[in-house]
């Protein structure tokens, strides 16, 4: 059973405060196997790589080139495709594409009124790694979700990992690869692909920065090169609240907070609604729904053990719970999502009205599916294009506006008991 | 000596090579004693606070209240500072302020061919903690350039906090503070006060994203609470590289690698001309200078232990070592720098002519001092008012664009294994 709250009850700040600070991560231990593993193929490059991919995923590989997947094994996998899910891929890749092509930043150069030119210009990333998960957790929207952004951006190399246990290949994924643009895979995972898309290795060029989700090995390789390289965030289990009036049909509201449950044991469907009813029509639809999901195992753990239904009295009043919670998704199923809207502040995405389940979001919508988990919505933001590129600022000073300027800066720099720094200004205005 | 190369030798990709791949950074293990310091600040809170407050500060302090800034001595700070450094940090201030005013993201919603509504809509972050150095790194330029930019985000609470060894506090730093419009100072620092910051006490409200530069104690713990709350950057030793032509004078040259050379033993100034004369010329103006430099001994270690000198048949030559050094501050001292502004692709903040030494920047620019460091100018940016702001996706379809892009959700949700993503979108359909 969910936890079931009420705003009116005396004890709900307290049990309110338990749900925001329940863990449902499990921080596995493997700090010290990946280092090992970074230093490995530090030291040995590829026959590091060859190795430990031959022991984790069963293979017999004598070098990177057989663990590199070929223009026809691409076209195999594609030509596998049913044709309506590699059309389905393809919608989804212009409308991220289309989506993502808005976000892209502008230079800004200008003149000031002292005359002191500034500006900011943006540069792609020159190559980054994408990483993706074997296995059950391989998805094709996955792939699309951070290659495009990628390539909207104008990065020139994207180098896609992906292990093949027991030589096995989603051949979707590969799909996925091709429709977004990817430039090169690799069937090697875990921390081994990690670090070789750090440091390279005779055969595998470094990347500037490495994105996408993977396991506990994954995540804390990806903490190790962080500086070396760039990273993404480091993703948690996914949650979804969503926020419903009366006038819902519970059914609806119960498929939506399967869909979340069905993802891991440990993510987290919360329900706040005005209507306790509703609320209890709700509990009933996803236990009925539970009986015949493929996932029902998993969405059940999940529902039992971190689903949440709170009733309030008001709209008004879920809205300071929403922004404590600052949901990955927040669904607004009510009359006017457009009003409540306004008063939302912490939330990675957000699907207004009865007819956008965030389904709609992880795949064919056009906005990424890669959002801020475990309320790190108050302080980041979903993967975008400014996630592949980066800023250079500009600055231009002539010898006029260096007179007029540089004083204070002088003044400054000998108040910081930095006299190098007065120095390099002084000396330019004849005054050292 | 700095070392010296010419990209004419035959070792030159070699010795280029040992360059980038040099360490500057010393990295102290202070994890273990850290992961003790904020585990008890969070168990006793405001307790541990005090008590590592008055062990490293060696203070008496009996309550957080005592160790909170006042009013009064704000006050009594601002009057204690003469009126042109007073007018200098206005200057700073305002100058900052216009630039980081452009870097604001706009809104984004609009309706795409199929009526489906998207959008980006951003927001400030809540509550920031601003951590500055106390004793001799404590910058007053530093809190302008971390404070400035989350006002212009709407920040509504920028909490300081700002260690006072043996009660001394920099009054400029208080200053500072209050021109940046900095809302509440704690006299707290290192761990404890990351912890503080992070996970909130009775006294001190937590924030949700913490900057500002530390030593390697808050280093560790920032690294460590990211996750509960966001951080910036982990900034490593400063940098310069200068491309200059035959036509510089040597002094201004020199001054701007001491200028650089002066803040840390391991901070690293670098040369690139196309001039061997004017390369020995900015060698000897270098050693003259470091005799009456105040901070000749810091100066001196770094330029001797990662100064470097390379020299170069062309300006276009330069532009690939350029990118491949990506360094924090690039001046272009060349007769035509928006010439090779054009080749330039990673690099933090670039000075172009003669008139614009680097310090300017640092100071009364407008652009930001806040640099990525040690080659991360090739994935990373910048401290920007993007640092203080966060997007949320928006997505909504109605009955009938639901029809139109459900099926192709339905195709990839199933083709995932995810029934309850494929029924949530279906049941809505009335297709299951």
């Amino acid at each position: 059973m969910p936890i079931r709250l009420s705003i009116e009850a005396e004890d709900f700040e307290t049990r309110f405060r338990a749900l925001l600070a329940g863990k449902r991560e499990v921080s596995e231990d493997v700090d010290q196997i990946v280092r090992d593993i970074i230093e490995d193929v530090r030291r040995r490059g590829d026959a590091a790589v060859i190795d430990f991919t031959n022991r984790f995923d069963r293979l017999q590989a004598v070098s990177i080139a057989e663990l590199t997947v070929t223009e026809a094994e691409i076209e195999a996998a594609i030509a596998s495709v049913d044709s309506a899910t590699l059309d389905a891929l393809k919608l989804a890749r212009d409308r991220i594409h289309a989506h993502h092509a808005r976000q892209m930043p502008k230079d800004d150069r200008y003149t000031d009124a002292l005359g002191v030119e500034l500006g900011s210009i943006w540069t792609a990333v020159e190559a980054v790694g994408l990483y993706v998960p074997g296995g059950l957790a391989s998805y094709p929207s996955s792939v699309l979700m951070n290659a495009v952004p990628a390539k909207v951006a104008g990065v020139e190399r994207i180098a896609m990992v992906v292990p093949s246990p027991d030589g096995v290949l989603n051949p979707l994924v590969l799909a996925a690869a091709r429709v977004a643009g990817v430039t090169e895979i690799y069937r090697i995972g875990g921390a081994q692909a990690i670090a070789a898309l750090a440091y390279g290795t005779e055969s595998i060029a470094p990347v500037a920065k490495i994105v996408g989700p993977g396991n506990a090995f994954v995540a804390a390789a990806k903490r190790r090169v962080f500086g070396t390289v760039g990273i993404d965030m480091i993703a948690g289990p996914s949650e979804v609240l969503i926020v419903a009036d009366g006038e819902n049909n519970p059914d609806w509201l119960a498929a939506d907070l399967l869909a979340q449950a069905e993802h891991d044991p440990a993510a987290q469907s919360i329900l706040i609604t005005t209507d306790a009813t509703l609320a209890d029509a709700v509990e009933a639809a996803v236990d009925r729904q539970l009986r015949t999901l493929p996932r029902g195992d998993v969405a059940g753990a999940s529902w039992r053990d971190y689903g949440a239904v709170i009733t309030v009295r008001s709209l008004d009043e879920a809205l300071p719970l929403v922004n404590r919670i600052a949901p990955e998704h927040l669904e607004l199923a009510v009359a006017d999502p457009e009003a409540l809207l306004k008063g939302v502040r912490n939330a990675g995405a957000v699907f207004l009205g009865h007819h956008t389940p965030e389904a709609i979001g992880d795949y064919v919508g056009g906005s990424n599916h890669v959002l801020p988990t475990a309320r790190s919505a108050r302080f980041s933001s979903g993967l975008s294009v400014l996630d592949f590129v980066k800023r250079t600022s500009i600055l231009r000073c002539n010898a006029q506006n260096l007179k007029a300027l540089g004083p204070a800066a002088i003044a400054l720099g000998e108040a910081e008991g930095l006299g190098a720094h007065a120095r390099s200004v002084s000396i330019r205005l004849n005054l050292g």
